[in-house]
């Protein structure tokens, strides 16, 4: 990777502007557009409008970088931002880093030619979010729960990146903690790291003893049933992406509290998240020999 | 110590509460007394007038017990309930445990012959009670920082019991974290836990690198001196005891963000704060003989 | 699974052994065959023939199955046993639960219409052997360095599963431990472990820190050039299955210490290696519906 | 302290040479007398006469300094060399270190008018030499045990400063630990490490549970009585100084395997005891303004 690339920010909340100063911190030119904090940001450019970004080394799109009707995600912007006139400066063969690109963004790249990369879609960013996600679900049970974690008894639905990170970290807290999954292999990474392992199909009856539920999983694995078995006072924190793991309605007909917490990283973290981002974009540009 | 006992919980918050719930559920009778929460409590016998303790083998004061003017600390109740009053129906050698006994309180009991145990006043209260406060400033430092506590530059001051409990817990969640002391031996345990050791006499010039600081000693190591050396963004929390660590002052005029937490057990985690105070009361019993 | 089941045990050593006791500790009806240990095994049925095996519902060869020639890998027995005899009074269907089953043994099972299942193979197994394979190797270290693994410089090579359960051990014992891989997901991983992550291909130039460098990928990562550049008196530990990941004749003439530590779980924890093929063989028996 | 010292190091093992080195390193000249490693320790003087010694700003004996008899402890040495001949040449106000000053060295030092420091005594050595010690325990039981120390039941007998590095330790490596301790605050605190508090007055009964029992007690607190409850295989490591806290004899009677572990940190981590040293006598020597 050049040390010294022009570097287009354009869009986004604070995560976009922390990612644009860190940029710029290590010796990037930076540019924004579309994303006005109130106040100017270290080391970055003036505002300009799009037509600097044919110059652009890298255009970075928020995450997400698309809202509905073709506009881009800018909500610290006064006025909206179509995707066309955004792109409409660009070369064919410029690349184009955003965050969860949807099918018009990805049909406007193709139609004129952009590399478009997808930060959002590559592993590593998966894996570093997951550390603020845990922060995140642990500091939503210290503020939800009258019992500290330590001692806590807590069960953790799925195995994934989310629950690697999570698990160890509530065992480190001095938690009591259950991992249930459906894989052989994922109990026994559960026994690794000092949890026990539960079969997630054979919950009910055994829910009765904890103090909080961690859902990780994208399907419904809290139906009636198992919230019903959930003792008084049990917090339910589900992490899960939509249509999340939670039968809500039923949760609020018996009473149990869940708090569903998506997009953790950028709301409990946002500069580590802007890191993230940053490290997945080099990533992309050290790979595409950039 | 006898597996049922006769129990008189008087005063106090939620805490309190629980507490009397705690009792009871192991099987102890138990009377409450100026602690209304508006619904009865799981186990516990109906508010009853103090005459009845007379027959307590113990008598529970809350933390504090003593409030201005002589009175119990008895935020749950509907009016001022004199200690006086409260203890009069007690008979000479009777057993009352009460968190941070006064002088007035302890004049009292020694008056009428009551046998007065301060629980607050235990090492293995304030060895338990290190755990929730460490909770509480891991939630406020996760709250108030847009990073992740992972790879975060923490410095804490002092390596007494809080200490202790927080920075392990810290080292385990991935923070780089130094601890501040005067001792050789305090500095040994920091590198023992992990952590590396720094004079706290020889802060000044040094703070600049940390993203949040966390004081444990109850003298001013926090001056003018040491606040204007902070880097931008640093948090500082305080969890000394009054009258703290930081010159409060001096970091509201440089822009210093200080919180001051106090009493964080009975805060951050109620529930575990009572079940503290319960095995206390049992240690204390069971050394009386009870 | 039926709660008693007749198992048949044959062959091995000592983690066959006890993997035998575990089993009828858990209420199932164990013989076993050619496998003398000296003295009774508590709860087993006394050797038999092999004739007896055509009742049982699993039966279990050790971990390797195989000798060369056709054998059973029968160390503690004082005569060869070949496969063929041994399975000969097997009937079709019946189920055999071997490791590392060799083409031989695959052969004879399908001609005679026995069920062979590869415990070894499996990934919950896998995932359950690195523990003691990490214990094993930081027992290796702790011998073989004149510094404590607390505070200690130490690299880790690869980002599997050995690496996953002892690169967060390491950093438990306080250890400043990097994790080497080629994937920027490994390297994710590596920093929410509290490790550094380095790039596996370019460690030249960078070695000269280490007091410890334990390898786990199966392929030449340590040749001359970086084991010339590793500081005197580092320690190599290759926990890597053969060819092993280091050259070992550049490692002599350089006179580095190289530990080539294989097969670690059966050595240095053999009940516990016992104990991860019982649960193994159980999920096999699960999965059957036996 | 000065940067620059003049630095004599005499008799001592290996510890004590890589102390003379680690001194070295740091930029002081030093000399070593009695202490003969076989080749020459880098950056150290040659061997010299003791008459040098009078110009040394400090004269650092080994750990323990004295052998029966008025002898400096030499193991490296060819012929005995008696304390007074040694200490003859220095002048009245020089500092010596020695570790365990027995009463022969001390009425020497001070007949002599010698400033006499002893460094074993001292708190922070203590503090740092519990890492060593738990890590010896550590390897001691990884090497004697056919089980895993993750899920291995361990008990830990006291609460001090060896006990504090060891049961966090033990607990990090996934075993389920239980502290023995008489007073409250000693049981507050080992479950504020996640184990589990013990009375240490009441183990009987209780003993048939754990793999492994560690002792840090130097009285007796494993007779016969808590011997026969251990269940087979059980593993005792007494950690305690002479007289140690097991019977032994009981012990052996009952087949019960005891290792009676001293002076680990020379043993296991001699480099990392000789830091430790080092760190101890940069102390005093900072302390007394040299």
């Amino acid at each position: 990777m050049r040390s010294e690339l022009n570097i287009w920010v354009a869009g986004g909340d604070l995560r976009q502007a922390k990612l644009a100063e860190l940029l710029a911190a290590d010796g990037h030119t930076v540019h924004t557009y579309a994303l006005d904090c109130g106040e100017p940001l270290s080391g970055v450019l003036p505002e300009s409008g799009p037509a600097g970004a044919a110059l652009a080394d890298c255009v970075i799109l928020p995450l997400p970088a698309e809202e509905e009707g073709g506009l881009l995600h800018a909500p610290l912007w006064k006025e909206p931002v179509p995707l066309t006139s955004l792109l409409a400066p660009l070369r064919p063969g410029q690349l184009v880093c955003a965050g969860m690109a949807g099918p018009g963004l990805t049909a406007l790249a193709e139609a004129r030619g952009l590399i478009l990369r997808d930060y959002f879609a590559r592993e590593e960013l998966a894996v570093a979010n997951a550390v603020p996600t845990a922060e995140g679900a642990i500091q939503l049970a210290m503020e939800e729960l009258p019992i500290t974690l330590h001692r806590a008894r807590v069960l953790v639905l799925g195995c994934g990146r989310i629950s690697r990170a999570l698990a160890p970290r509530l065992v480190a807290l001095g938690a009591r903690v259950s991992v249930a999954a459906r894989k052989w292999a994922h109990l026994a990474w559960a026994e690794s790291w000092g949890c026990t392992g539960e079969h997630i199909g054979q919950l009910e009856g055994w829910l009765c003893g904890y103090d909080l539920v961690i859902n990780t999983v994208p399907a419904p694995v809290l139906g009636e049933v198992q919230l019903a078995d959930l003792k008084p006072g049990c917090l339910v924190i589900d992490l899960a992406s939509k249509p999340g793991g939670v039968d809500f309605q039923a949760a609020a007909r018996l009473g149990v509290k869940v708090i569903w917490a998506l997009s953790l990283p950028g709301k409990v973290a946002p500069v580590t998240a802007g890191q993230c981002i940053q490290t997945t974009i080099y990533n992309i540009l050290h790979e595409m020999g950039v």
